[in-house]
């Protein structure tokens, strides 16, 4: 089955659709529009970016047909700014290579330190990288995890170039740690980075959670020995932040939202 | 130790100190002025909300003293809408008996649902009641937990009246539900979680996490039974939600933010 078709009029080959795609489903053919990967209806996860961030128009994605792709434009984000930035953040795969100054990100923590947590316990503390060096190095201790299990035999060939599985590209890493005994950790923990995106996106900047390099953190002893946390402390939530190399456009569709009324 | 000075000239006796204190450590004494309980400073969580609660300035909590409580008015909400969301939320602890439309709280998921899911897995689901009749009966089961462990002997003279340790007097309750055996079900049902209550503030209403419900759940067979949630599902984070008693004049102070800069 195809999962995409490309309006070869109307595709300016910027490839923005080939960055956006967080499972890397599309590559750049040898006249420089995108063409997907053999594996890709059944590998895609209907997260609708590759529509979305396409500036033209460009791209019909057989998966999501016939379902709303809203035009953000026409939200009213004065009238109602949370919902326009809960609406609006996207999950962004793919950074500018310039920092954020560090005075930004700290304006960010001077409000996440507001987050909820429970019984007002405030266990939480960080681990930010500032130097894109070092980001890249906790990226490629990544790597080589999934280079040991996903990937053994095909990972530099369906992430070529510089295309990063595992920190996106990003500039920054922002992690969110608490001790291994308190029981709302990890729910501590995700209020806050909850908090922490939603600020970024208010301001331009763009986040993914970081699930990969989480996993990576729990299976290979060198990016744990490598981030060198206290004893007893834990990271449970975190993300990458930058400035997103590309604008989306519209908001993908997400299904309607289930609630059991009693 | 002494935990509280109330001014008895600015205090007008409205007793919304009373009710917001999350362990009840203030009672109403005999001439109606507020009155703190032998163990208050023991106790105390150090959230502020007795403090920042009362609209005459009338409270010193002695364990805060000299940190800095945020007049409300002085912050631009305008100017910076999720910082205002973020700072100004409050863990509410006494609600107006009045229900909440179910169309308002249908617009809250026609957001939340745009929250981010891992891997675009989206498989969140919602209970809420909407009777208060309904949301009462899982509080006094809840209650019933608490009598069997926390308070086996003194959870009636604490929680005196109608009091409600559990659900707080709320006439909703918002469980967020995912599958037992998805790897991600509790960021995503916390980040969700956080979404609702960030929007749900923004709109006038108040929430606060239902971690002892959370517990109850967990340890009181009677309660899951009530709740009759279908196999392989399990609750994951939950709210309490209705329209605040009482007003915040201030925010609380909160530690600074903890970051390792690297």
């Amino acid at each position: 089955m195809t999962l995409l078709t490309i309006d070869s009029e109307l595709c300016d080959r910027e490839g923005a659709c080939i960055d956006s795609c967080p499972h890397r489903l599309l590559l750049r053919g040898p006249d420089g529009f995108p063409v997907e990967r053999d594996d890709a209806a059944s590998l895609c996860i209907r997260c609708g970016q590759c529509v979305s961030v396409c500036a033209k128009g460009a791209l019909t994605n057989h998966l999501l047909e016939g379902q709303e792709f809203l035009d953000k434009s026409t939200l009213n984000r004065a009238a109602d700014p949370l919902a326009y930035a809960m609406m609006t953040r996207r999950s962004v795969r793919t950074f500018k290579r310039r920092p954020v100054d560090k005075a930004v990100l700290k304006t960010l923590f001077g409000v996440v330190r507001y987050a909820p947590t429970a019984n007002n316990s405030q266990k939480l503390w960080w681990i930010v990288t500032l130097e894109t060096e070092g980001t890249r190095n906790l990226a490629a201790l990544g790597l080589d995890w999934l280079r040991k299990t996903y990937f053994p035999d095909s990972l530099d060939e369906v992430w070529t170039g510089d295309a990063d599985p595992v920190l996106r590209g990003a500039p920054h890493l922002l992690l969110c740690c608490a001790p291994e005994d308190y029981r709302w950790a990890a729910t501590d923990c995700a209020i806050a980075v909850t908090h922490l995106e939603l600020l970024a996106a208010s301001r331009g900047l763009g986040t993914c959670w970081s699930g990969v390099f989480l996993r990576a953190l729990e299976g290979w002893p060198p990016l744990a020995e490598a981030l060198g946390l206290p004893p007893g402390q834990k990271v449970y939530a975190g993300l990458v932040l930058g400035y997103p190399r590309h604008e989306h456009r519209l908001v993908p569709p997400r299904k309607p939202a289930a609630v059991n009324w009693r």
